[in-house]
């Protein structure tokens, strides 16, 4: 049974200002939910499960809090239009500012808007093997309901730190930074590279000046047809298949 | 000014049913609609528009039938959340069953259920200057406004045609066909293709058997990282630009 109280709580999670005032975001569905108990127990708060959920994952949850919810009380709490057996209450994730290495390729994106966009790029991360994206403070929040659910898990796996792009970029020394962009070489014709750090823009905007002015080689996938661009995440995951 | 009824059609049309009855779609926002009357203006039925907007496009608009309407009657027959100075109603466009040929490259998509992929899809096709896809009967509808929204003007380009999949497949001869896969050969081995068929499976099924059996070649985006699986839309995107 679930108090009014705590109804309210979870659900006042769906607002940008009360998840960062609290520390903790939401995280939802099964698959979702056991992935991260997998990855990250320590951080998780609070589970609200349906009985049968609980008692089908009883060994992995042994060393979570869960709460037994009914069907009715998890529609209460749930941000998707179809809530399915679980939710998490999740504490933050850890994201120190990271440092450029050899032999690592990072993520850095400026002003990624669209919150599918935005999970979807951090899943496509991860599927290539990156574990750390940069991103600028006005570029989607990684605790929005909508990213969560598109990371698909791998939110996870992938360390998100926003910060300022341009002077963290004046800061990596040594490292190649890789622009993608509508006119520039071919990426066919760039040759995997193990180290790096990858801009990509905004989905209008492109990257913006001061930014792009900091990149060593800036890239294209070319066009062959009449559409104007590509979508964010595709272009991402075109890139990264190429130089990875 | 519009009148009751008319409202209350174009509202109908955000049905299927409706649509599929009288043959037509909407397409919204000025930047769409400008793009299907540069590249299928017979098609157009009828355009409603704020007067700034008619005003400022007159000699593109010359050859269409267009109705001034104010915002609020725009909001009223809008299916966008931010309605956006233009909505037109279009002719379904013509969709032959195609046949396919040397130096041509067809997109069959088995399956792909979610309209932002659909859409996402049509867009990739026509940057990398595809103009068939084939889809099986189960796919989302292209007229779907979420559809048209997504292919961001290439609807107008790129013809979708909805077959039996399996049937279709067995009668072209003498042309390759490529299928996306989990476990396949490394996408960056394949060579360049001409011509061929690329098979890309629902979101979460893949490639059904039956049409599976029929591919050439197996083919696969590497997995580096923890993802389980790609958006279908990236996964196109990368087969597509590592093939052409």
């Amino acid at each position: 049974m679930l108090v009014k109280s705590k109804v309210k709580y979870i659900q006042t999670l769906g607002q940008k200002k009360f998840r960062q005032e609290e520390g903790v975001f939401i995280a939802e569905g099964p698959k979702l939910v056991l992935e991260l108990v997998s990855t990250v127990a320590g951080n998780i708060v609070e589970i609200f499960a349906l009985k049968e959920w609980i008692d089908a994952n009883k060994i992995q949850l042994k060393a979570v809090n869960c709460v037994e919810v009914s069907a009715t009380e998890l529609e209460k709490i749930s941000q998707l239009s179809t809530p399915n057996q679980a939710l998490a209450v999740v504490k933050n994730l850890d994201s120190p500012v990271p440092v450029a290495k050899k032999g690592e390729i990072i993520l850095a994106l400026d002003g990624i808007r669209d919150p599918g966009n935005m999970g979807t790029i951090i899943r496509i991360s991860d599927w290539f093997g990156i574990n750390q994206v940069v991103c600028t403070a006005d570029s989607a929040e990684v605790y929005n309901p909508k990213v969560v659910q598109a990371t698909m898990g791998s939110i996870a796996r992938v360390r998100i730190t926003y910060l300022n792009l341009h002077q963290w970029l004046m800061e990596q020394n040594g490292i190649s930074i890789y622009a993608t962009v509508l006119e520039g070489r071919d990426i066919s014709t760039v040759k995997k590279v193990k180290e790096g750090i990858l801009l990509i823009g905004n989905e209008s905007a492109g990257i913006s000046h001061g930014i792009l002015s900091l990149a060593d080689e800036r890239i294209t996938i070319p066009r062959r047809g009449g559409a104007e661009s590509l979508n964010a995440a595709v272009a991402t995951g075109i890139v990264l298949s190429h130089l990875i």
